[in-house]
């Protein structure tokens, strides 16, 4: 399966200056994952339909400034994207109400690579 | 939040004998839970909002046998539990068809750890 079979992604954004343990980052990734797969289920049932028919492609990519997931996000809303900010609960690694990623999607991949497409892979 | 404030949790069982990258790993936990939650949501919808009320709590363990994979599959279906047995789509880092994870639950904490109780955390 080439990466042009997916017509639909969801992008997690998640914080390169935190250095997550690989358990902790995936727990935080499937965090964003989760809910915005159940924001986009409720909010953009078609897309819902398309991505998760089609294998739910995700993309886990890195940015260094906290700040980047705030403006991320209001990209994303004014582009009809779902999205979810994820707060870590803070039993481990990090302080309580630490942001940790961001989830964007899923949507159509032209829509979110316009959101997204100039961030590297994690 | 301490770790006795959660009653439901989503367990990802991983393979530690594939040595994936982070991002690769928390892409296939991520597919793990989603699926897993949507199963839940259809299947166990009391089980599924008490967890997701909760704050989505999720933990990823890991094995060194593929074959532990489909035993704690069996067991957690036989517990009643919505179960994830993820194969990877094979793009990067492994080759298509890989069972790279599985996902139990979100059920009542007391009946997952029955089932992965036993296996350390990533």
């Amino acid at each position: 399966m080439s990466d042009r079979d997916f017509e639909y992604k969801l992008v997690v954004v998640t914080r390169q200056d935190l250095k997550l343990s690989p358990g902790k980052m995936a727990v935080q990734v499937a965090h964003a994952a989760v809910s915005c797969a159940l924001s986009a289920k409720r909010g953009e049932p078609e897309w819902f339909e398309s991505w998760y028919g089609e294998g739910q492609k995700k993309v886990v990519v890195k940015t260094p400034v906290l700040q980047d997931l705030f403006a991320l996000k209001q990209t994303a809303e004014r582009a009809g994207l779902a999205v979810a900010l994820i707060q870590d609960a803070g039993m481990t690694e990090i302080p309580a109400g630490t942001f940790t990623c961001l989830g964007i999607g899923p949507g159509p991949a032209n829509i979110v690579d316009k959101v997204t497409g100039h961030l590297k892979l994690v």
